[in-house]
């Protein structure tokens, strides 16, 4: 069977030698003669491909030193409830609702602690990032939520808030490893695994010692990041075949250069798509030019029946998932890290076919 | 690499034609031109993977029709506090202390409710089943937990308590699909994958419908049954690669005659071991006969030094995880539904010829 090339937001597609190498070793890795699925998390086979994982991502994202690399379960939809059970302080927190994922976060947190909306751009079915206006920022907030990259309405933060002692949380979910970041400007990420590390089923989290306390009350002790700190993602059995092909991920993303050489690609591809948006008369971008997204790049043809046309016909040409999130419909190409700038290449022909075809 | 007999406690062996299935699909699932594991769960193929596995289970166990099952995350550890937030009425819960999980569903639960521990083996290291004592049970109870099979001390319930109108709870990971067992006589199941279902990373609950009820205050949404009966599993992405295995499996284990054909086999394969343990001079089980688990069979020479070298020159023979648990020490050899009778034969030989060749 040939493979398509798959525009889906997550999960999504991931590097065929990462894919061939659990294909290969799915019966026996290594010499231990058994899978990575049989493995008991505390043989040492294991424990070096979890210990493996965490070493390449600390390496790729140049982790400093007083920060904790966690391997959880749940996904994002479960770290916006952690976030505040952990850095409960004085129970307040800022947010930023860029979007639909953000706007859970809002939802979850408020829950637990007092939630401030200190910037957002639903006004504009959140098409863009707004602007930070400090005077809102609370200086004794526990902490400060963004969502890096918007993976429905395709934008992305391209500056970050000045948040001074304030730490600033941001789920990456739909962007880590995809362009240079400075971990340092964070008190704690997070990310779910399955757009560019690996299977869904893990989720890292990023969090720097300071934040790693006593949790509110009544706070279940698989929710506190302090037990996976002290058991260094032990505490329970891990979801061991997600974590290892992470580690196989991170691997394939180190031989190619690393994070700044995948920005590069990144760039380019979003480059090619953007650009043919610019000067279609057919297909329209919906994000803001100044905010749009490296990962996720939306875009309609200002016909809900044409849209469903072109997302049928372009499945049809092996170019799958490209229709857009159910709640706002269009279409939305999903080009992470592992989406080769063949299948852009490509999608972009189609699309420019498609118009001409079109008059 | 030739394959190992691995008596692992889980993660534990996968039936091979279940993970070369998975091999064969690594780079694309039937005709999808994609990986399971780069599927949108919001895909036909992917939501038909999710519910042939549902449809596989209750085929296998009879789920009743008033039962809901969700693939969760979190493993049994976070149903440890899941189980008294969502079931939270009166306040009030009974607890069989059967072992080490036992134990740490009790310190979990207590966070939330007021458990009473109506029955104990904690006395002999939990080396049996304690008798019921019904005039113990609380009528008023939201629900009485109990483990179903101790994997750490090697022994299972035969029979099920009369807890009347009082739901029964059991954590199951180690025993589902192992033998026959009535689901009406039970409120809710729950049973982490990694034992006899699939890889890590999924948790099994099996709910009636009367028990998905509104939680005790500050549940995450993460954690609430109703979250995830609303939206079937897919409330936010699942861990889809290790739902599809469990669907490889579950349709291996129908192939072979579903769990009264397995239990059979597991019986003999007990057997096997018990049966050697009874009347060997060196080696001795460590749970009472009557308790005697199907899944973990726990045995000692009496000599830390020799238990050592049991386990060293058992691995050099390919017979791999023979240590107990870290806490109690000794063997065990977890003997799941994928540890082929040849596998247990190859032990047995392999004792005693260590026995012989120790006079």
């Amino acid at each position: 069977m040939e493979r398509v090339y798959n525009f889906s937001p997550g999960p999504s597609m991931l590097p065929v030698p990462a894919l061939e190498k659990a294909a290969k070793e799915m019966l026996s890795y290594g010499s231990s003669g058994m899978s990575v699925v049989e493995m008991s998390h505390r043989s040492k086979v294991y424990m070096e491909i979890q210990k493996n994982a965490e070493t390449l991502l600390r390496e790729l994202m140049s982790i400093p030193d007083n920060y904790r690399v966690l391997f959880l379960q749940g996904g994002a939809s479960q770290q916006f409830a952690m976030v505040p059970m952990n850095l409960y302080k004085t129970g307040k927190a800022d947010y930023m609702k860029t979007g639909q994922f953000a706007t859970k976060a809002i939802e979850e947190a408020a829950r637990f602690t007092d939630v401030s909306v200190v910037a957002s751009s639903e006004d504009k079915t959140f098409s863009y990032i707004p602007e930070f206006d400090r005077s809102k920022f609370n200086p004794d907030a526990d902490y400060m939520h963004i969502t890096s990259n918007n993976t429905i309405f395709g934008t992305r933060f391209t500056e970050l808030p000045d948040t001074g002692n304030v730490p600033l949380v941001s789920d990456m979910s739909s962007c880590i490893l995809s362009e240079v970041c400075d971990v340092s400007r964070f008190g704690l990420i997070y990310a779910g695994a399955q757009k560019n590390m690996g299977p869904a089923g893990v989720c890292v989290v990023i969090v720097r010692d300071d934040l790693v306390r006593e949790p509110m009350e009544k706070t279940p002790l698989m929710l506190q990041y302090r037990t996976h700190v002290k058991e260094e993602s032990l505490y329970n059995t891990p979801p061991g075949f997600s974590v290892y092909m992470c580690m196989n991920v991170f691997q394939w993303l180190k031989d190619l250069g690393g994070v700044p050489a995948i920005q590069k690609i990144n760039e380019a591809k979003a480059k090619l798509l953007y650009d043919f948006l610019d000067e279609s008369r057919l297909f329209k971008g919906t994000a803001e030019r100044k905010d749009r997204s490296l990962m996720n790049v939306t875009f309609v043809t200002g016909s809900k029946e044409m849209d469903e046309e072109f997302v049928k016909s372009a499945a049809a040409a092996g170019l799958v998932t490209l229709a857009g999130h159910r709640s706002v419909g269009g279409m939305r190409a999903s080009i992470y890290n592992a989406m080769p700038v063949e299948g852009v290449e490509k999608l972009v022909k189609f699309m420019k076919e498609f118009e001409a075809a079109r008059g």
